[in-house]
């Protein structure tokens, strides 16, 4: 999708320099930089600091990791470490481990010519076989979209999201969102409630952001503003994305993901999750068992923003010098709380027997 | 209670000064700063940005107000016509209303010696009420505090709160955290999860900050983490405070108190709302009818902190350029979500039947 008109994708590789290249999440909506990366560290440092973020962008990165290991060192129980550190780098989305897992089973079958090339391959495809994805998502949410559009007349169709699960999530498009893009290219009236997504606010900097560059009507709202705007109204469905659906249909997904979905099923609001079946946990139903990745407290107590003074990007403390904080970054909305699960095999139920069929 | 180990109220006469003074709670948590009001403007202004807050407080700030309007005028028809200016500045809190409402008949059934002196001693006597109800609220939530702790058997127990209903947001003691202080005397062990509150931020800034000052267990959470703590089995209770409530038992409170009472229901956690009797709107049954303010949104997009760098207090924009925001900042929790009131009369089912024992 765009950014200042020019069509981008989150992540490339360049051939010229020899480098994997992102755009670098952590300095939007305030600028605009291209990072390049040219070792396994430093890709995988991307991970954890969230430079890349967004469950099926991470195991797109996670397999560009694979090849920056295999092209430096050229050594296979390197790359098998190396394999286990993306792995465990962060916990919840399971696109980064199914995307390891992936390429690993084929270099351990030994059918491939294991070289610099297979990975850079393997990296390519799982990014080309995300952007087919992501454009189906949104092909089949778009029809969920029109037949609302069809009982409203026509009036604006008011959408609440929240966190980011557009195009700056995946590797274009996006899964939440690419219904919204969608149906806006389709001539249907659309506004987006943006939940700004404490603690790191990925909904005011990276969906608004996305939005706007878009031009699709967005509106942010703190995430407390949710469900007043359910109450009255103001929504017509909401469509969010995961890091992570159980085989039996549970959605783990953002923190703040939860208090949504139980709001949308009292005022009778149709909630829909969008992701590609990469997302899918096979092994897991019992969602206690997913662990929730606690992430550094400073995300709540320090905010970046633009100094209203100086102009100049600041990072200010927010918190009471004393005061201790928790930060659990994904939460658990039972699927009795999902109406569908979009995917780019078409929708269905939050079931077992219905999700299974997806495999 | 104490800031720096010293005790204050949120409100005082000074003789000696003759003016009125209150803590600047704009100010907290990064300094703490007195500040003087010598005229009805500065008075209505300090309710208006917010120097104070908090459903009891401005109920006794107007009453101030109300007595510099008279002291500096001496005149009715001028008083009257800032009564009207009071009732108008913020909307929702039904006790600005009650307060301002309870002194104008005084002045209208002209039983009283009308003079500035009168004006003092209505603002004082609204002040002393408050705090024996706020004694009391605490005394009754804390036999319900017990009640969990037998059942915990003197484990830990853990109270979800949001925003401040405080001693901050009252006189001295606070309606939601005043049972709080009282088990802490008592000898109960409390931990208090703190929602942060966005988009003022009052959880963080002025409940973990009041907690902290009398020494009780607090941590700060994203107002995203509340439904994932209560599914974890990390939360015993939750009391908020009320902005207003009508006589059928519906809770009109900081925007996001709604969804903490769903989640709160589907997790079978009591949800109490401790308030004054001076906060029940007797006029109103249907809470659609109740207005909810909508303020700058400049709330949201901009937050103050110590700047990590040069570590002085500095406002940041933390929003796209070209965004738009909303920023309503009440919502309403019907009654079939909220265990019990907690009055200075006692608790009391949220139904018409129940509440209107408490007029």
């Amino acid at each position: 999708m765009k950014i200042n008109n020019k069509h981008y994708k989150t992540i490339w590789f360049n051939y010229k320099k020899n480098v994997v290249e992102i755009i670098d999440q952590n300095e939007l909506p305030f600028s605009f930089k291209i990072k390049e990366l040219s070792t396994f560290e430093e890709s995988v440092n991307s991970i954890k600091n969230m430079n890349v973020r967004g469950a099926p962008l991470i195991g797109a990165s996670a397999a560009f990791a694979l090849y920056l290991s295999y092209a430096n060192n050229n050594n296979l129980e390197n790359l098998k470490n190396d394999a286990k550190i993306l792995i465990s780098s962060r916990p919840t989305a399971v696109n980064l481990a199914w995307a390891v897992t992936r390429i690993m089973e084929k270099v351990n079958s030994k059918k491939s010519n294991i070289n610099k090339d297979f990975f850079l391959n393997e990296a390519l495809e799982i990014c080309n076989e995300d952007i087919e994805a992501c454009k189906k998502i949104g092909t089949y949410g778009l029809e969920l979209i029109k037949q609302i559009a069809s009982v409203k007349k026509n009036k604006q169709i008011n959408i609440l999201t929240h966190c980011n699960a557009g195009w700056l999530a995946t590797i274009d498009w996006g899964t939440a969102l690419s219904p919204i893009y969608l149906a806006k290219k389709s001539g249907i009236d659309i506004h987006v409630w943006v939940d700004e997504t404490r603690p790191r606010n990925q909904g005011a900097s990276l969906t608004s952001f996305e939005l706007n560059e878009e031009n699709i009507n967005n509106t942010i709202i703190s995430d407390n503003a949710g469900g007043y705007i359910m109450q009255k109204g103001m929504v017509d469905l909401c469509i969010t994305g995961a890091d992570r659906i159980t085989r039996s249909g549970h959605v783990i997904n953002k923190i703040g993901t939860y208090l949504k979905a139980l709001a949308a099923k009292e005022n009778n609001i149709p909630f829909y999750v969008a992701a590609p079946i990469s997302t899918i946990d096979w092994q897991t139903s019992d969602y206690r068992k997913v662990e929730i990745e606690n992430r550094d407290n400073k995300e709540l107590s320090h905010i970046k923003g633009i100094d209203t003074n100086s102009g100049k990007k600041t990072i200010v403390n927010i918190y009471p010098k004393n005061s201790q904080s928790i930060n659990p970054s994904f939460d658990i909305t039972p699927n009795y709380l999902v109406t569908k699960v979009i995917s780019e095999k078409g929708c269905v139920e939050p079931s077992e027997k219905e999700i299974i069929k997806l495999k």
